[in-house]
């Protein structure tokens, strides 16, 4: 979608506000080039104190965007785009974040198996002048999992460090029966949602 | 999902009848080592003499399996597992495999945009004593692409070795607004069922 404004991008300073190679990748698939800095952002906003998951993934992800950018801008090192995601996982009024044990691994997988979830990911978009937040959610069926394939998906180590306890784009998808929405959400970064911001933000540029 | 039978499947000679690096990638995201040996079957079928789309994929896949099975037997290489697949794009009663032309790609995507169509893959598992044949379908729905989209994409090279004139884990993704069903269909081969069908086959292997 954005090879209209690809000249126009390839000249600006892209950060994506994120340690996660996940959303590099995505970034990368199409042809977006984007330098990685994770966030110092603690994390530690309460859930509970926003109106809905949307508003929290959004905030935590703009909380991330601003911490990289004041610390670029520091560093001297301006950019002229600084992207940032947050990705959660829900089960009616739950939330999932990434499991701190095996143990609650295992009981998250439990509770998703053979059933539907929602996975939110809120993104912010920061341009010199602009900010743009938006948050895509999208319906995940899991398949029926039975003990010993959820013992053998948490030994292969895949679970620990990705909200709701799998990784979509890896052994997780197995498991996966079906998606609505923007399969990427899952991955962490709706590609679709985001490459329209960043064409309405630099089209009228085109002819310039 | 298939953690509980790896040993098994991993004693096994398992080969893929698919010339296609992103089957390849697929199989191996989900820890399955596989052997990739490209079909000759000349896949010159005619649609029209199926009753279904679905008859066609999977009647296609049969024969890359076949043909690739008889192959390595007579190669004296005889496989444990063949798999086999065939993707197809549909719109309404029309099919789109394979653009053959910049200018055919343009106008798949022109029909595409804006609106959802159905991806089919056709899968075809086969051992020594046993063949599995399914499909699997899922919507995939385009947000409205402009000219000067279709043609850069286009340009990128991309859509001219896919079915549907895109590729949705490529560049091509981000045209994609959202999806119904398992999005690796779409990529060319669905994990859930094809994952289903392994375990189920070798389970009852695992207490021996």
């Amino acid at each position: 979608m954005l090879q209209p404004v690809m000249h126009i991008l390839k000249q600006k300073n892209i950060v994506l506000a994120s340690g996660s190679p996940r959303r590099k990748e995505l970034v990368e698939n199409i042809g977006l080039k984007v330098q990685l800095c994770s966030s110092l952002f603690e994390e530690n906003l309460d859930p509970h104190s926003f109106k809905s998951f949307s508003e929290f993934v959004e905030e935590t992800a703009l909380q991330k965007v601003l911490e990289v950018e004041n610390r670029l801008i520091c560093e001297g090192n301006v950019p002229d785009i600084v992207i940032g995601a947050d990705t959660m996982v829900t089960l009616g009024k739950e939330m999932f974040g990434k499991p701190t044990s095996e143990h609650e691994a295992f009981e998250m997988l439990s509770r998703l198996s053979g059933r539907g979830h929602t996975v939110y990911t809120g993104v912010v978009v920061k341009s010199l002048d602009e900010i743009v937040k938006f948050t895509e959610k999208t319906n995940v069926f899991f398949g029926k999992m039975d003990e010993e394939q959820i013992r053998g998906y948490i030994a292969t180590g895949e679970p620990m460090d990705k909200a709701g306890g799998y990784g979509i784009q890896g052994v997780g998808g197995s498991f996966v029966e079906r998606v609505e929405g923007d399969y990427f959400t899952v991955v962490g970064l709706p590609l679709f949602r985001l490459c329209s911001v960043l064409y309405d933000m630099f089209k009228h540029e085109i002819l310039l």
